[in-house]
């Protein structure tokens, strides 16, 4: 068989994309599966009976990447692969394709290619990155293997619930001080390409199939700490309060109206982590912790919203006599998609007739870090409604079929 | 022995201020026991036997509510008893003498009077309440033993965390379904003094050692809960979004200008309880929940001032695309003291050489449901910085014990 003739199985894929939707499962849809919890694990031991199912060498690193490979036991420069992959962890309340899509499509893809006997010069590898969703860093395994992991953090990095990563990594049976182990050496991987749903409505408003990425959002996080002063909630004269919340509450506004009007059409902005302490109905809260993110397509653009951002924090508390902490959590710079990844993914979404389309991510993705490494890219296709992060994200199996057909051709065409 | 000179105790009273403060103590000073808590139930093993120790008849009725009496072995009509009481649960990082001085002045003081033959007619007892601070339930084990709880609802009580009433009372032994089986004969009980700390600064700062509460503050809590939509933190168009965090900040940011504007120079208000949903950085909030809580002297302003607050939870979920509902959680209403305690007290205190002077209480106690039944009143001693609900609550040793002796001469003539 020759790469034009080449299918991936749909009843396979979609066997596979319900089988692994099972590891931590919500009673009305949808899935809960942060990684290193007993669900993820469960899924990491299924995932790689799959892969050695279909012929595959698998490996789990010491990042907790599990990889699939065709043709090679070991990511190395004497045979640079091309590496396909996504991730299996999920937010909470989370939808069944984000992340498990582009693992599974690269998993069927390379079973399809080598029942099809399909030519290619270079290995080919698919990759579930580990924490991909950030509960304990930001596409924590795709910085390991791209050798961008603050070394000297891993240690201290823990969830905004406080749970360490070191403690949920041993849990699983890992070792957080080795997790930089998994950078791989200059010159390893030869190209890289995504496929992932488009998580918003661009797409399937206009009715075209795929979605050539052309950029990913830069992604930054910060922590603020409000802290003003518990005190008795009836005893307490209103003037003399220090009320971290309200403090909170004043600034959040205040910031998504500043980056809504000075941060240009991209970018966004969004408060959702919140905890209020001590937490009770009778006590002023002494401390108020927010967690902003800001994504936009522009790097500089983002520095200078964070700038102002810290500073409108520090004038809040200010004037509400209490202080605040802001402190950098992660800054995912922009990306850039490889010219020539583009153009494979054109090539193969012409190949199989299917209209495509240049867009930009608003979504952060592994691809981002592979970008500093090697040419990166991404492939999209619909989303019904544009919905992710959510129960009830879901795409066509029709779609799901197309978007792992163009990725079997862009993977060969990547590696001829 | 005469009541004159009958006095209490200091170092027994201070020693067992310390004891209780061991169960559920926290590194840096203060204490988190809740109520039906592990260390809540070990406090109250250790109080039962003090009480013991000290010659009382001690007992626990349906509602967890801790009795030791000096003269009776039940609270029956046949027998009207004069009661002391208040609580030994804590709010989350709380301090060390809410509740435990009136519960360990009143052990102390019925002591003394029995060691000392104090003269008196009627028996005394000394109670510690069931959740004052309303983990579960606002004034629990008074609303139980007045009568004032709505039977009903039960079962359906919960924290804010959603841990249910009925599962935290049975891990500590208790049913709830029973727990309306405490409600007290009508005539059981003569009469009603609690003493307590201040809370506030208004002693403290005008060098009196006794305060004489003539009111204690209506209170009011209600749940509101922001309903808007989870989505992608990233993909989603600013103006597309339906954050519920935003809608809960800006309504709690506008309450409270509403009270502070519209409510009297009494009223005050706190939104201390903030839940946000999926929780997350990278998902839009889909749902955030406040505990919004009010206290006046005033039963109809704040019955108005909480028509005007769901009034305006609903026209900013209006104004912002989502729902909302509001349910009212609880609502204890103010209650003036009995002119006879009152008197009482004041009678003691300068038998004392103490001066004393009238004032209000912001803070919620179990004296108000017990003034539904009997006379009630309660006692005051300063607080140092007027702090309370925080771990450096305190007041001096001294004034404790000026106030534990007001409490023994108060009872004796309530009794006599």
């Amino acid at each position: 068989m020759t790469a034009a003739t080449i299918r991936i199985s749909r009843p396979r894929l979609m066997a596979r994309i319900a089988a692994l939707a099972r590891f931590g499962a919500l009673p009305g849809g949808g899935v809960t599966r942060p990684c290193w919890s007993p669900s993820h694990e469960a899924a990491r031991a299924w995932l790689l009976d799959e892969m050695r199912g279909a012929g595959l060498a698998a490996w789990v690193d010491p990042a907790g990447n599990v990889f699939g490979a065709l043709g090679v036991e070991a990511i190395l420069p004497d045979a640079p692969v091309v590496l396909t992959g996504s991730h299996i962890d999920t937010v909470p309340e989370g939808g069944i394709l984000d992340g498990a899509l582009g693992v599974l499509a690269g998993l069927e893809a390379l079973q399809a290619i080598r029942e099809g006997d399909g030519a290619h010069r270079r290995p080919l590898a698919v990759a579930a990155w580990s924490d991909e969703e950030g509960r304990y860093g930001s596409l924590f395994g795709s910085r390991a293997f791209t050798g961008r992991l603050d070394v000297a953090r891993i240690l201290e990095m823990a969830a905004v619930d406080g749970e360490r990563l070191a403690d949920a990594m041993a849990r699983a049976g890992f070792d957080a001080a080795r997790a930089s182990e998994a950078r791989a050496a200059p010159g390893a991987v030869a190209a890289y390409v995504e496929l992932h749903i488009e998580q918003g409505p661009k797409l399937e408003e206009a009715r075209i199939p795929i979605g050539v990425v052309d950029s990913i959002v830069g992604i930054r996080r910060t922590r603020l700490a409000f802290i003003g002063q518990a005190d008795h909630a009836g005893t307490t004269p209103m003037p003399r309060r220090r009320d971290a919340f309200l403090a909170a509450a004043d600034y959040a506004l205040r910031a998504r109206a500043l980056v809504v009007a000075d941060g240009g059409a991209r970018a966004v902005t969004n408060v959702g982590v919140v905890r209020v302490h001590p937490g009770v109905s009778n006590i002023v809260p002494g401390r108020a912790e927010l967690v902003h993110e800001m994504r936009g397509p522009d790097a500089r653009g983002l520095e200078r919203l964070a700038r102002r951002c810290a500073a409108l924090a520090r004038a809040v508390a200010r004037a509400r006599r209490i202080a605040v902490e802001v402190v950098p959590m992660s800054a995912t710079p922009p990306a850039p998609c490889a010219e020539r990844v583009q153009r494979a993914v054109e090539a193969a979404a012409k190949g199989l007739r299917l209209r495509s389309r240049r867009l930009y991510s608003a979504a952060g993705h592994d691809a981002q870090n592979l970008a500093a490494v090697t040419d990166a890219g991404m492939i999209f296709i619909p989303s019904r409604g544009g919905r992710s992060h959510r129960v009830d994200e879901m795409s066509d199996p029709a779609a799901i079929e197309r978007g792992a057909n163009v990725l079997v051709r862009t993977l060969l065409a990547l590696a001829s």
